[in-house]
This record gives C-alpha cells, structure tokens and sequence, in this order.
C-alpha cells in the first residue's frame, strides 16, 4: 500500500531541470499563514457546545497587526454562547480560486478567546467589515479577541507546517499578495512569450515549449513549464524581496530582461 | 439599546404590499439545511483537539440519500486524529456568492461520525470528489459517515431555525435549486418587462416601476422592487410546486401569462 505523500511518488511526475539553478527563497510558513489570515475576512470558527460537540459556523473576522484575529458575534448565536462558557476555539481561513480547494492553501489559527482591554480591535473589525458597523451596540453582541497559541498551515496535498504562537504574531503578511491574482491573470493573458523566456533561461528548462505562471509571491513567481520530457514545475527569483505590490512591474520587466540577456 | 433582528427594525425598511396577496409557501427549515448541503463538496469541519481545543478545518464531502455526510480524512492531519479519538463532530455549510457571506444561508450539521458497515459511502464520496479517486487505499486514510442529530439552519441576518435529526433526513434537497442562480441570471438579464408586470399585477405592488429577481425555488421566485413609496420585497409562486429543474422554463412562462392576464 502507498504511502500517502511520500516524496517519491510527487516528484516522479515533473521533469526536472537540465541545468542547475539559483534556489528562489519561499515564504516561510508563518508568513503563508500571515498572508492567508490577512487575504480574508471570511472564516470558519469552531467552538464547543454545551453538550460537549465541536460547533462549526460561519463568522467574519479582522486581523490585529499581531495576527489576532477579531471577532464580534451574537449570543442569539451558538457560536456566541459557546464562546461565553469556553473560550478555546479556533478558526480556519481557506484561499479562494477556482478547482479542488484541498489543492490550494489554508490555516488553522487555534487559541482561547478574551475580552479586549479598549475599543481598537472593534474599530478594526469595523473598517474591515463594513456592514457590521453600529452591531457592537446591540445588548448580544460581544467582541473578542483571539489570543493565537498554535497555527497549523496547509500549502495544499503533502505541503503542510505548524507555527508557532511567537513566528505567527513576528511574521508580516506578503505585501505583493493583495496584487498577486491581477498581476498573474496580466502575465498569462499578455505576457506568455516573456514567461516562457524565464522559463528556458532562468530554470534549467531551455527545451520549454509553454509556460504559465501559477503563483506569485514578494521573492518570486512559479511557473508551469511543457517539455518534451513532460510537464514541469519552475520558480524564478526577482533581483531582491519586493516590500509593495507597486514593485511588482519593475520586478517583471526586470526578470524578462535578465532571461533575455541570458539565453 | 435596540434588540437584534426586531421585527420593527426590519419591517420599517419596505414597502409594504398595496392589495393583499396570496401566501405562496417557503421550504422548510429542514428543506433549505438539505439544499445547502447538497449545494456542494466543500465545508468546514468542528472536531475535538487533545488539547480540548476546537479544531477548525477544511473538508470535502459528499452526501448520503438521508442526508448524511461522508468524508474521507487523512490521520496525518489534525481532524483525522481527533475523529479517531472524539466521534462528536460538526459540519457548517455555507451558501457560495456575492457580496456578504453573513447575508447568505449556512447550516451546521452535529452529530457523531462512525465507520460505514459497507463500501456505498465511498462510492458517493469517490462520486462526488472526483480528486478523491484511491484516496481511501492509502493506509493513512479512513472513511467516516456523520450520523447527524440537530442541525441549526441560519438563512441571513435574523433568518433561522433549528431542524431535527428526522425532519433533517425526510427532507428533500429542492430538485430546483441547481439550475436556480442560471435561472436568476437570464431572467435578469433578458425579461426585466416579465418581473416587473409579475410584481405589478401579483405581489400587489402595482406601482412598481423596477423587479429584479433574487431568488428562486420550487414555490416561486422572490422579487427586489422599487416603488415610489420606497424600495419593496415580494414573492410570486408557480402554479403548482416544482419537482424537476426542467419545469422551470415553462411555469416561469405561466407566471407572466397570468401576471398579464391579471394585470
């Protein structure tokens, strides 16, 4: 019987590289986890019934600079009731797109919930959950405050880490990830002759037939190469971090420059 | 400080009807908790951390022709683990859409998961998760059925209701429901005169001078209507219920025959 993400069944299915090529960094995964919690403000929380059953609801959430996420529910809701008798509870936040959702990325951010000491995590959640400005009036409604002591990430199958409460509140979100999904939808759309360029030049595939761009992150950008030998995953790195999606641009034309130059 | 969901504080928003009406029924609590989750393979899973702490995660599944959920978990991953340990257990659907996800309906399923006595729950899982195919023959992999005993069914702000067990697994999911927003889409589109002579002649708006259509099921077709005495909500039902997506066309035929007809 197989083992269930051994790396030898994964890595079977992608030719590799002919050439050897720079190692691009990666987001760590208390950043990944960062810049999940950051992307949304839709989540799943989980608390504990009065019967002793896990309770599984739908909430929207804003996030502290901290990472802590914010809450304001009612105890017209079981969630809200729950988390009055037992504050652990945990919220899971899933990145959206289109396919199988177990493919892409998600976070458990797991903890105990507390009453804040002053009006400012409300006024967070307020500005990023515009429609519930003016609930924190109502006698039922209770803001609280996640304070996060365990995070678990999933990239997708087989790409998985636990972080822990001091990496998750000292890492930042990706500041390129708000611009990612227009700025991919761009390059594949407009720009298919410059990625396959980085792609022969840049990541050991000078035989790529095709590529396209699958993620893009403050270090780089992933690409789909096609090859005579069969598909191929490909990462190339921009000249340095980037710190604004307003460097995204440069960062582009740069790196079609450095392949054109090279190959 | 105002009460949340007053019927006074909602009601005062809309125009109330000019002539009465006839009442065209709704699903059921149970009916609605059944079409969601039959709306879909993606939901959140509750279950219990060793910790004591309620674990949130993302999950596929499929249903079973009583409602029940099947899902296929991994032990390398936290909820796979728990479930071996804690049967108790929590699904919450959520309807998929625009705009804020607290207006939309969700529903959370609890119960108690258990090894099926036979290999149909899987072939429904295998059926309905494509990408799930051979899963289950990894060692790591464990097949669950969810017996359900309540279910809380929440259909936006101030809409809900609590389902049992039985009324949960008699109910139907709506045969309708699938071609429901494909429905709404085109009706938007291409028959705004229809709407509006609906919404004239019998929701007893007939000064409307707008109808848009914002839902729509095996009773009939809820309507968003402007009026000169302010913004209205109203309803308008088929002839006669439902049972199949392909009646659609046809009873949405005969409510603008009998909207003219009447009007």
């Amino acid at each position: 019987v197989p083992e269930h993400g051994a790396p030898s069944g994964d890595g079977a299915r992608y030719a590799e590289p002919l050439t050897a090529t720079p190692d691009v960094p990666r987001r760590s995964a208390a950043e990944e986890a960062r810049t999940l919690v950051a992307s949304t403000t839709v989540a799943a929380l989980a608390t504990l019934s009065e019967d002793g059953t896990p309770w599984s609801s739908l909430v929207r959430f804003a996030t502290l600079p901290d990472g802590a996420p914010v809450l304001v529910v009612s105890t017209m809701a079981e969630h809200g009731r729950n988390l009055l008798r037992e504050p652990r509870a945990s919220l899971c936040v899933a990145a959206g797109g289109d396919g199988d959702p177990l493919d892409r990325g998600r976070v458990t951010v797991v903890g105990a919930v507390r009453r804040p000491d002053d009006d400012a995590p409300l006024a967070v959640y307020e500005a990023a959950v515009p429609t519930a400005r003016g609930m924190a009036a109502y006698t039922d409604f209770g803001v609280w405050v996640l304070d996060v002591d365990r995070v678990r990430w999933v990239g997708g199958f087989a790409r998985m880490d636990t972080v822990t409460a001091s990496d998750y509140a000292g890492a930042r979100p990706d500041p390129v990830a708000p611009a990612a999904a227009g700025a991919l939808a761009h390059l594949n759309a407009d720009h298919a002759d410059a990625l396959l360029d980085i792609a022969r030049a840049l990541t050991g595939h000078p035989d790529a037939t095709q590529a396209s761009a699958t993620a893009l992150d403050r270090f780089g950008i992933d690409l789909r190469v096609a090859t005579p030998r069969g598909p191929a995953t490909a990462r190339a790195g921009w000249d340095a971090p980037l710190t604004s999606p307003g460097q995204l641009r440069a960062a582009s034309v740069e790196l079609v420059r450095r392949a054109r130059v090279t190959g």
